[in-house]
């Protein structure tokens, strides 16, 4: 091993308030150990002494492998670029203990460490997934993390003992405010907690977001004194980061009480910006995420984007959940359920929203999955295009719930509760 | 067809200046314009009309099909997840022409439209990667782009008609800015162009970026003063999104002269919002890239990711270079020199730096695949861990492009000059 031995370390040994954990799996086709230390010198100290002057970064500087296993012996490479003459391939997962001095608490150089040049272009690695990332308590402390939580979420929907139901006001793009809004209001009058922009709708001509919160803050006011019941509006203000907070200021004025942002299209630093300076829950959307979690053997496991989401301030955060078109192992789904909700030293927790396609029908296997109230669905054509309407179509939706709450077959309880009936002939594929 | 039709045009009859254009691959075991035509609904109209109202959104609103291509006809899945009962599999190319009025010169409501929730997951569509996004010359008109360009760096420099040497100062993290500096300044008194900050490197507590800034902005303007030659400090300020314009200003201010970001890391907004506010040279790093390109039929292409850097401002852009530790296909560098340096409307070039593990002799093959020498290298141990020091090492690449220059063999120009020749001992591998 020689000089590499700088990078392996025993965890016991080390003080772990100073490090983080990167837990990786990666294929090599040179010797597992060479190929681990090759990877924490890429990623930390590439040079670590000066030519002529006797010393070494790396016990300070460096990351260290603190624990490496074979976990397969592939047949073929999972990555297939530009692999010549090998004889033997590993597959290793390999955890690394990497020092927080190097960056502190910084998400954009938390990232360069864990997924920059040095992790995905080390000497003898190709395909190469980062699957978690394991903060200490004092790390954690020095972020701010969700400002509500799930407990600050319940207070303000007013909502307790069931899950959240949210719903994308459809048609998502093209509609001015008013008939927009005209929408939003039969849903709320209808039951549904949060009415939401779609992560498409943003600051446009058609649709100036000064004008939609202004209608859409309006409207929910009504519906809320109307049906004694807590509305929500949710405005998405993803937009270009200079703009971010003018937008907060103006949705809140007018009466959004809960912002979307598309979290990793505007940056996980960004969302932290606002987090820092938001007055109302901030829900994060899956855009620009898949591009680099779906390979089984590559990229980064989503995992770690539902915990930055977290970490960054993110009350509530949806991802892909269940069913055909969103093509995510049940296993993953329940992964980034538990990444919300896991205990993180002193960061809040956030409302799991595990999206796609859904209606009335979902909430029973979810629920069943959880074994908890804590989450949300987020239907839309299920609230929206509902034959009768989104008032129905927000029934049909408590309709489903209250069948699981009384253990009633939902086919049995749709015999007299007609929107939960229409909406199974419409919905359930 | 029947509804689907909807999406689909022929772009000749389009207003071409209205729309982008989507490329993408994808894969589906259901008709492949049947998925085409889910793909569009899915990033664009979802739901195209309210119950009970006669409209369609389709025509304004819609993404529509413009160019259908069978490409392969794969007998395994690329994307291995959850595929059940398929019978054909289709690689398919599309062109997708996607209206810009949805959302406008925004670039994170442009990656939620290409790269969101809606071409990721999309019925009977498993892999899929976005190849290349075509702007309209209207649209490029909306954005800033590079402030200097090739043109403008090269009168920044002072460097023409050879390509720029830039070398990452080594040992890259560790050091205290003293010493750290006192490298630097050797490199330049060796005829380095520009030293540079890791992409590691940031604002620590043992390398103060204010305090980094000034030593080495000090030692720059030394280094001119006894060479006559423009030095540049090439100063890291990614960090988070809201300490950005702060760091700017702080380097600039004590003779940082040139200012890089970890793009992707920072998100390509907070670029943007930085490119609106510098006053110097802004140079992009390739960091939390790899993890969406890297797989063949899957995430994004490379070439995108470099195009829309170039389009939020960045003047330079480091990317994934030749060589084995680099595991880019030749054609995939070549594209992403390419996407730099193609006429883009309105928008001004960016300095393609197709990077890893270089050293003198890496400058022959650039410059012979380029056949250009508008580009630059950027060494970090073959500068800053030559045998015989940093000075050295920049006297090393001026030797090595010498020898271009005058059609001489490196190991023939290196008999009489022995910094070269200590280098191909080195660092040829």
């Amino acid at each position: 091993m020689g000089h590499t031995n700088a990078y392996f370390a025993d965890w016991e040994t080390l003080d772990q308030e100073k490090y983080l954990i990167l837990d990786y799996y990666f294929e090599s086709f040179i010797d597992p150990f060479e190929a681990a230390a090759h990877l924490c010198q890429e990623q930390s100290t590439a040079q670590w002494k000066r030519v002529d002057v006797d010393e070494d970064l790396r016990p300070q500087f460096g990351s260290k492998v603190i624990d490496l296993q074979i976990e397969r012996e592939p047949t073929t490479p999972s990555l297939p670029y530009q692999i010549e003459n090998w004889n033997k391939l590993w597959g290793v997962r390999v955890k690394i203990a990497y020092p927080l001095a190097n960056f502190g608490p910084r998400i954009p150089n938390m990232l360069t460490a864990a997924c920059g040049e040095g992790a995905y272009y080390s000497p003898g690695i190709y395909a190469i997934k980062l699957h978690d990332i394991i903060f200490p308590y004092g790390y954690l402390e020095q972020f701010e993390g969700p400002k509500f939580g799930i407990e600050g979420l319940r207070k303000w929907t007013e909502v307790y003992n069931r899950p959240l139901f949210l719903g994308v006001i459809k048609p998502n793009i093209g509609l001015a405010p008013e008939p927009f809004g005209a929408l939003a209001y039969q849903s709320w009058l209808g039951g549904l907690d949060i009415a939401k922009d779609d992560e498409m709708l943003c600051d446009t001509e058609w649709s100036p977001f000064a004008e939609r919160t202004r209608v859409l803050g309006a409207l929910r006011e009504k519906a809320q004194q109307e049906t004694g019941k807590r509305c929500v509006y949710l405005a998405n203000i993803t937009d270009e980061v200079d703009k971010l907070l003018e937008l907060h200021d103006i949705g809140v004025k007018n009466g959004a009480d809960m912002l979307m942002v598309n979290a990793m299209c505007i940056g996980l630093s960004a969302v932290r910006m606002v987090r820092k300076h938001t007055e109302v829950p901030l829900v994060a959307h899956f855009d620009f995420i898949a591009p680099m979690t779906k390979a089984p053997f590559y990229g980064i496991h989503s995992r770690v984007i539902t915990k930055l989401q977290r970490l960054s301030g993110c009350d509530m955060i949806i991802f892909a959940g269940l069913g055909a078109r969103m093509k995510t192992p049940k296993n993953e789904v329940f992964t980034n359920i538990a990444e919300c909700i896991n205990p993180m030293g002193p960061i809040k927790t956030a409302l799991p929203v595990p999206a796609g396609s859904q209606w009335a029908g979902s909430l029973g296997p979810l629920h069943k999955m959880m074994k908890s109230t804590d989450f949300a669905i987020v239907p839309g054509r299920a609230v929206f295009g509902h034959p009768a309407g989104p008032k129905a179509g927000a029934m049909s939706l408590h309709q489903g719930w209250e069948s699981v709450e009384k253990g009633v077959e939902l086919s049995e309880y749709a015999k007299d509760h007609k929107e939960l009936a229409q909406a199974i002939v419409q919905f359930n594929s």
